[in-house]
């Protein structure tokens, strides 16, 4: 099924595209196409053992009906552009961008936490934000055991969030000049960042009205996302008791105290300092850390693409 | 007054130490000793525009009845080994450590939260944690106007807090090589930071019982503690009338996002991102930075022996 199956990745010369490219080699993909901006097709980019030339990702070549499934990994004013001629040409589009998340007939899916939605697609699923997922990972096995209550949660991101130019920034930067900071645009008294991780959260774990706050900031580390997390639940779960569901929850490995060194190149979410949160009855917290560009973005735009391919095989 | 108050400092070459002989100097104190360990004896330090030669921190040194005021930053092992000597000498000793901190008669002082609180000493006051200092400069006016029920943070700490070693390695250090973790001494769930954190702002804020979660963490950043907040509070307060309670909170600036690097060689705590809690009704979150080796621990220590000076003149 692989073996045929034709992708196109666009968006291909980035951070997320790289990774992009890497996992679907390592994991048997062989049809597949980069695309990218004119600024870089004619480009070569590593796929397995060969090199791509990356293609104009326009209009024309998108809708040409010659792509199965296509990986975007763009902003959302070209996925918002884009995507829709890709689909047109008869590609199922998995959107890493935030342009599709909210829209009520797209699917916003984490395999191991909503795969099933992924099924009910109309030529476009989304892929959530990174930081939602690594979050959700957590989230949803505990929801299913306790009934989540709130949530609150401060993040620590990488810079790889913000792309491969803000990578080579801080490789370039004087070593200790590294500061904290909320790089994301604000609308009112929140960023962007953190109303999509609220939004996203609540879409994918069908609870709309669940009481979310989240403060999200960036760190200088290069990969990784980082999360203080603390929940309330509607029945009482003992920090043994939550330990246990985690370690059995499909895509979480427990660890004491995970850090972003231990989970880049890994496809699991770690998930740390598990224990009641001494402030509240009812209440856990937790530490949760992921490689932001594969869990967080490539791997899980790949997992929707293989759970389509063996739930309602597209290639012909 | 200051001209002629004779100062210990004790721990002098440290990099809490450093900044403790700047800022001394540039307040005009003139009878400054430094004092370190054996292995640094006899090194030079700077103080203003001179050097002042290290002295080997002996009992014998500090009981010679030869200072009126000492301050320790060492570890918790030799302040408690050598605060009683000095104190014995005569010497009111304001101790950076957590030896005392937690000890009943020993008033553990920020200035402007609690300053009336040092002139109870019987010979040591305490400097709280540097998590802890900027933490209650922001929660006390607060609860002062709407009743502290519970206090959540994380903390995104710098690596001078774990002293100049760390410093170096961090300077020393590939770009991009950074990580996030949690290189505190665990007891059980929880690192030693988390619960001095905890004791020690129960302790300054005088409520025993205060609901407190804190979870620490240590980021790649050279200088500057940040920390996200959640408070609830009994009466509700608006995020605006949070805002204009912390503008005229003493020792406080309010900006809209602060960073380390806005902290950094700075006095004042700063607080940002205030607004209303959207998980809790009675909720508010914020975020609190500061230059964790001057108001968090060598400016806080010289405000404390300033404010004994002025209200219980202490020299000759």
């Amino acid at each position: 099924m692989r073996s045929d199956v034709r992708i196109g990745v666009v968006g291909a010369t980035g951070a997320v595209g790289t990774v992009t490219l890497e996992l679907l080699a390592e994991r048997g993909f062989h049809f597949v196409r980069a695309f990218a901006s004119r600024r870089s097709a004619g480009n070569s980019v590593k796929f397995g053992g060969e090199g791509l030339i990356v293609e104009e990702a326009t209009p024309e070549a998108l809708s040409a009906g010659d792509l199965d499934l296509c990986l975007f990994s763009v902003g959302a004013a070209p996925s918002r552009e884009l995507v829709p001629h890709a689909r047109r040409g008869g590609a199922v589009c998995v959107d890493k961008s935030s342009a599709f998340r909210l829209v009520d007939s797209v699917p916003l899916v984490v395999p191991e936490v909503n795969g099933e939605r992924a099924l009910e697609h109309d030529g476009i699923v989304a892929n959530p934000n990174c930081s939602t997922i690594q979050l959700v990972c957590a989230l949803k096995p505990l929801h299913d055991a306790a009934g989540l209550r709130r949530v609150r949660l401060a993040t620590y991101q990488s810079v790889s969030g913000a792309g491969a130019a803000r990578m080579e920034e801080l490789r370039a930067q004087e070593p200790g000049a590294g500061n904290v900071l909320m790089d994301w645009e604000f609308e009112g008294d929140e960023s962007e960042e953190e109303s999509k991780l609220r939004a996203e959260t609540r879409k994918i774990l069908e609870l709309p009205e669940l009481p979310f706050s989240a403060t999200c900031v960036r760190v200088p580390v290069l990969v990784g996302h980082s999360q203080a997390v603390w929940i309330e639940t509607e029945h009482r779960l003992t920090a043994e008791a939550a330990r246990e569901i985690l370690v059995s929850a499909p895509g979480v490995r427990v660890l004491d105290r995970p850090t972003p060194r231990d989970a880049v190149g890994g496809d699991e979410v770690l998930i740390g300092r598990i224990r009641e949160d001494s402030a509240e009855d009812n209440g856990l917290a937790f530490f949760v850390v992921a490689d932001n560009l594969r869990k967080g973005a490539a791997l899980n735009a790949i997992q929707i693409a293989e759970l389509l391919l063996e739930r309602r095989p597209i290639a012909a």
